[in-house]
């Protein structure tokens, strides 16, 4: 028992602090955010280590997923196929590196929405051309299922980053900032 | 009353037919695709008429927001400024056309996830580029409010027209169909 704590003990004060303390990192808010980052760190692993059957775990059957370049698929069946088909064109072997979870936001019903940036390193297109490595935000729309979220959108946006410059909520931050 | 209305009615067998066609209309799953084109029809009449107030009144509290070349804005006075300052940039008088909500997923607790596909007519960025005309993907996740849906995320994905042949969805289809 630390030094605070007996004291309190012993003078029969509730330890408020310590308690909203325990609170705090038992909250909604925070449980949410690790089990976003739970899925996050398993959709991680499953591209690093090329395991396809590991990703479909995370997706719910009416799944449906934007990629980088457009192209939209509709349904676990074919984010499946068109992730292994991938993979097996261009991505095996190519890293993907977890940045940072950017923001979590809490749907009704238990789910969340989430960003998450990547760092994806370079590949080779099918049409044979060079994508020098890039970051992402991946946009995660994701619902309870038992004590997990599974994935039921996902949209990657590559980062263009000559444009972010630009950003005026950025810009704002730094005229604030100086 | 149709002739084939009409002879159910005499013989008295109900007109299951046309019941499940009345049923289908009303359905949950209708229902729901009307109220996400309910809001992609005042996104475009907001967006075309530069009126970012009627814009901002379609977002909860917290949206978040990814742009087409990855800025991501965190609360709606961040999605707000952003997008004014954007429109005062460069999209004022530039047309965005709905060219079809291409699915409709229901959330737990009465919301949907949904993607819409836009064209968009030529632009001039702040850094002085043209952006030809184009075709985006714009993933909604939107949550119940009263009777409405409000867009609680939104990722707008520019669709590179030449990297769709290679969509291997696609490319399974066009066999399938062959």
């Amino acid at each position: 028992m630390q030094r605070r704590e007996a004291v309190l003990a012993l003078t029969g004060i509730a330890p408020v602090v310590a308690l909203a303390g325990a609170s705090k990192a038992a909250s909604p808010k925070n449980d949410l955010a690790r089990r976003v980052r739970r899925v996050v760190d398993l959709y991680a692993a499953a591209w690093n280590s090329n395991d396809m059957t590991a990703m479909a775990a995370l997706y719910t059957p009416d799944v449906h997923w934007v990629n980088v370049v457009g192209m939209h698929w509709q349904g676990r069946d074919e984010v499946d196929y068109a992730h292994r088909a991938l993979f097996d064109q261009m991505f095996r072997g190519v890293n993907s590196t977890l940045e940072e979870v950017e923001s979590v936001a809490p749907l009704p019903g238990g789910g969340a929405v989430a960003v998450a940036r990547w760092a994806v390193a370079t590949y080779r297109t099918p049409s044979g051309q060079i994508s020098p490595a890039s970051r992402t935000r991946m946009s995660l729309t994701l619902v309870p299922h038992g004590d997990r979220l599974l994935i039921a959108h996902g949209a990657n946006i590559t980062i263009v980053e000559g444009a972010q410059r630009s950003d005026p909520v950025r810009q704002r931050r730094e005229r604030k900032s100086s």
